[in-house]
């Protein structure tokens, strides 16, 4: 099978014009099959307030109201996206810049309400993933830049949350490539010590998690990450890796940086 | 030769959510290869007022300075591109909502300072536009909904006049398809009256077209649509036509409603 490197990256990286540049620079350098996930940044926020629209959030989870939906259409799917792309693109790396909804790649379910109403937010349904029309583009050349954006097919966008969007699509892809999914964040991957940037765990498997969990040594950030890795694994995913935006070239090589998630 | 619809629709449709509903199910209901070309609508003034971003023009031609590629970036290429492809999915048409910078498709030139800074402004480069992409989307079922923005393949996006990308589009694939390009907008077709909505101009060709401007008959904005058709024709484009968005249907069968273009 051939190699296909899934590769997220989030808002720290968006954010800064001369990180992310220097990470779409990695992006464009590796030599295989590829898609790049991006999250959102501080942008939509910004360019939300101005517009006088709030930014909501219940127990951390932002709500996704009628405002909202169409402000992260706009900056996720429109935005960073095409600036993306085109950067990219300057870079000689075919990228096609897409949503959930694009090509009906990926269909989402609207969350339903029970106690909260989380809005417009999309609950991917993996079994409706559309592998075949993402293999028709990556077998041409083709590389895929998702905005965290799904749809209900009933003609609504849904906001999903962008580390999941690369966890949904390592799984349905691996049974067409070798995936490897990548994490990409602005440390050198899971630390056994937040305060210690050195202290990188290099393997993390079902027991070492619960280890650390029971150790309460984990950063409440990353417990979602190391949660959608473990989806990815148990759902057939050769391999997870959490680790440093600069370190994406030398860890689509065999040479690994990071902390690899494993069974 | 497959026959391929290259259907442009324009700011009056796209504002009215209605009028967009309906002809969107036309869309969805022609049976051929075909391409959607949107244009801008007044949304993105609305929203770029309440950004504070002033809109900008010099002779009639928009100004497309930083902040203002940055809101037609999100306007065009987020907002209504994403909203129109989630929209047609739901009346299962297999939209895949695209700019020129996607997959490289249309590289254009930012426009030369002569006497006038048009700013982010593309022009398209015909020769560069890339018809082997579009052909592999048109025939794997792809419905390409084109945003009318560019790139220079530096990196940037820019802003092109949706008309013009309709044709271009046109053009570039009628040596793969029997094109036919449709301009459809909030008339019947090109007038003899202005006043008069059942004075349509069954056809016109380039001696109609002298003699109507040299009776000052028609009105300035149909004429840059007007040349974009001539150019089409001109450039190997089978049938150009000029009509109503409310009559895409029976425009896209034998029966024609409107004006059409001819040599």
């Amino acid at each position: 099978m051939d190699k296909l490197f899934v590769i997220k990256v989030g808002g720290n990286i968006i954010d800064d014009e001369e990180k992310l540049k220097s990470f779409l620079q990695s992006v464009a350098s590796v030599q295989s099959h590829k898609i790049l996930v991006h999250g959102g940044g501080k942008i939509a926020t910004t360019i939300g307030n101005k517009l006088g629209i709030e930014s909501k959030y219940i127990n951390g989870r932002r709500i996704t109201d009628d405002d909202t939906i169409d402000l992260v259409t706009m900056v996720y799917g429109g935005l960073i996206n095409k600036k993306i792309v085109a950067q990219l693109q300057s870079l000689n790396c075919n990228a096609i810049g897409l949503t959930g909804a694009d090509a009906n790649l990926m269909p989402a379910k609207k969350r339903i309400v029970k106690d909260i109403d989380y809005g417009w937010a999309g609950d991917i349904e993996n079994s409706k993933l559309n592998a075949q029309s993402l293999t028709l583009l990556l077998n041409n050349e083709f590389v895929p830049v998702f905005a965290p954006l799904t749809h209900d097919e009933q003609g609504h966008i849904l906001n999903t949350n962008a580390d999941t969007i690369a966890s949904s699509l390592a799984v349905a892809l691996s049974g067409f490539y070798d995936v490897r999914l990548i994490y990409c964040f602005e440390k050198k991957g899971v630390l056994e010590n937040v305060e210690d940037d050195n202290s990188v765990i290099t393997n993390i498997n079902k027991e070492k998690y619960k280890q650390l969990l029971d150790e309460q040594k984990l950063f409440a950030g990353i417990l979602p990450k190391i949660d959608n890795a473990f989806a990815a694994i148990n759902a057939g995913v050769h391999e997870v890796l959490i680790g440093d935006a600069n370190d994406l070239i030398q860890n689509t090589t065999n040479k690994t940086i990071g902390t690899l998630i494993t069974q």
